[in-house]
């Protein structure tokens, strides 16, 4: 076999073999295949896509390119959620103590905050003490323990997948269904779950900006996940407004230390809850999708997710009177308002200037090995469809960056469109989408 | 700048301003742009192409890479002709001399062969002692003594185009107008020249199989010579068939010594006078095309450009006996005849595979790093519109790789397909073009 030929066959958009991906993919981790052989093959896949088997393949090959964790030991369905991402995105935090005091065990590991989406590892790691660096062994241990671990990806998880993204994210080859689809699903499936639910991000704050990227990226990943034998389905939600009121590592993690002790952030817990339902009842605790949102409402009701969520910070090394009581934080050298320099109601708000607006305050990198401020980020008082007058509060930012201070506050400002009339926010669950295609969501579980 | 903003842009489909190419380009060249982001944007190009400014920019990045020869102090235009190649292309050995003859010096930098198509370099090179690595400055003293010189590229010409040749030839880039006119230009305003012929090959032996692609590749390089300053004009030429009879350097050579001796090759000097008409008239030396042709024909007719290629070999180092007397040549040690298995009229030649048939025999090269045997070869006894009978000799092959010999007679037959009926031969030559467009050939100048 010859690279160049599989380079050609790709680029003239002919499918290419199982054979041949590994012979690519094995030659580019030994070496003998050279980084600029596979950089053209992967803008080639960009034009040209790849079809549900070739991307079953890739996947394959990433994943047996490390260690797959046996979580067979363990008793139940192990199930776990994957966000595609997006601004104030702190869904995981909440979502995966509250589905394991249902009694689903959830192996979960997380990747770190790049552009401008957050990330999992960055939310816990603000919990002073937190680790998210455990070993598969430790990783084992803890879900065996309290039925949940949160931890990062480790070196002998799907490392192909790892060369593979550093070589897309300095190529231009990032934004690639497939690829992404491969990237995703090799890292899910080596974690020893048996299910997985997909939150598929779609709007102005997603890396899918079109519902129909969305639904394809739904349909690829679920592909591929049915094809490795394990339960995959997803919900297509919102992101054309952060998620929730904070952005910022902690300032997210307070904001999820308030859910899970009651309070109603209402479309960071419908969607929260949305998933949770598709969790429980895929991890067999629940005989409807329906029964899982009311279990999981019933979980957080009654403190079990709370207390889930202590077991987790402890057993892993967090503080968890940080967490008990937040007030303890250290807080931001300079925090400002934003007013609303006119009255009327929120009609949109740019999540994505938000997102970046928040790396800029220290709440994020633009590169792998740039620094972050937990404490840094923004607070939203305001989101669509909210009634604002003039000179009214729009948000609440906080940075130890004087230098930024000037710039920011007009950024924030110009990131809300604010109109005369009306405005109903925006649906947060636009739809579902399993083995069989997409459908409505009309499931309520309250 | 940032090398990823600039591979997503082209990536986009957007346009690449001469700063961004020249920090990708100079950046490539120093080495701080690493080969996989110009492997990613070579890809890019491929599918989304450049237009003629963004590939004059590029065309002129290359060409400033290395020297560029000033033959300013040599009276006349100083004239080349540039092939996209084909297979048994070897109008240059003729083409060169006679242009010569008539006035108009002839500054020649030619490549090898590659693939299915032979190079001009080892066409000259199978002459024994034939010279084609001289210095720049010998070049010049050559030209200036004889009117005509024949060399190899220098790695003072466009040294960037010899890398990004590398490159591509590896990454499955090759087959992009852009950067094929950017390759060929660059290395042909570094010679020193006034004006351009092009010879742009079509058909199934040709690197552009569809005129369409022909006339866009025609466009892009006059758009490019025309913005430099030169004169420069094409004709689309047949490459159906073979040109000519001989596949094979020192083979070709010899058909080219009884060509400048006064034989009549048809397809073969139908396209050599029609470019030296070109060039004659486009150096100034005739009013008008067809006085260009018919100066041509004369020069070959009075024995004056048969005498200049003498010359020419015997300025370069070559062994003058060998041409005179080309009988003398060795033998190949294997000589094999190809019969016909039908009677009829030659409907078409497989000019690809003979090519690759000339491979094996020992002709050509896959590899840049294989050997070439000189004399190894096809020589075709019939081409398209020939009446042939059952038994009688369509090729004759000669090799000294005993264990190809099976392997050769029945691709060289199957090469063939013989009709019934009455066949008429392809017309040579299928347009011109210039600055201003595509134009109808009927120049005749007999």
């Amino acid at each position: 076999m010859n690279p160049i030929e599989i380079i050609r066959k790709k680029r003239q958009g002919g499918k290419i073999s199982k054979e041949e991906l590994r012979f690519l993919f094995d030659g580019y981790l030994r070496g003998s295949i050279p980084e600029y052989q596979m950089a053209a093959f992967l803008m080639a896949v960009y034009f040209q896509k790849m079809d549900f088997e070739e991307t079953n393949h890739l996947t394959e090959i990433m994943l047996h390119s490390g260690k797959v964790v046996d979580l067979s030991s363990i008793p139940g369905i192990k199930v776990d959620k994957h966000s595609t991402g997006g601004v104030g995105d702190k869904v995981s935090l909440i979502l995966a103590p509250m589905v394991a005091a249902c009694g689903v065990p959830v192996p979960m590991i997380s990747g770190r905050g790049l552009g401008h989406t957050g990330g999992t590892l960055d939310k816990l790691e603000s919990i002073p003490g937190f680790n998210t660096r455990l070993t598969l062994e430790e990783y084992t241990a803890v879900i065996r323990d309290i039925g949940v671990v949160m931890i990062g990806q480790t070196s002998e998880i799907a490392p192909a997948d790892k060369r593979l993204y550093a070589l897309r994210d300095v190529t231009g080859t990032v934004e690639s269904i497939p690829l992404i689809s491969g990237s995703i699903m090799s890292k899910k499936l080596a974690e020893g779950i048996d299910a997985l639910v997909l939150d598929i991000k779609t709007g102005r704050g997603a890396f899918m900006q079109t519902e129909r990227d969305a639904e394809q990226l739904a349909r690829t990943l679920i592909a591929v996940g049915v094809r490795s034998g394990k339960k995959t389905i997803g919900l297509i939600t919102d992101m054309n407004q952060p998620l929730g009121y904070a952005i910022g590592n902690w300032l997210e993690v307070r904001e999820c230390i308030d859910c899970l002790r009651g309070a109603d952030v209402p479309d960071l817990m419908e969607v929260t809850y949305a998933l949770g339902g598709l969790m429980v009842y895929t991890g067999g605790k629940a005989s409807s999708i329906g029964e899982g949102i009311r279990l999981s409402r019933q979980a957080v009701k009654d403190g079990l997710a709370w207390k889930k969520f202590c077991d987790l910070v402890r057993r892993q090394g967090g503080m968890v009177d940080m967490v008990e009581h937040p007030e303890r934080y250290p807080s931001s050298r300079y925090v400002g308002e934003v007013r609303s320099p006119t009255s009327g109601y929120v009609s949109s708000i740019d999540s994505l200037e938000l997102g970046f607006t928040g790396i800029a305050l220290g709440a994020g990198r633009m590169k792998v090995d740039e620094e972050i401020e937990p404490k840094a980020g923004i607070v939203l008082k305001k989101k669509i469809g909210d009634k604002v007058r003039s000179g009214e509060v729009l948000a609440v930012f906080y940075t130890d960056r004087e230098n930024v201070i000037h710039q920011v506050a007009p950024r924030i400002e110009s990131s809300y469109v604010i109109r005369k009339n009306r405005v109903v926010p925006p649906r947060m669950i636009h739809s579902m989408v399993d083995a069989r295609g997409r459908h409505g969501w009309r499931v309520k579980g309250k």
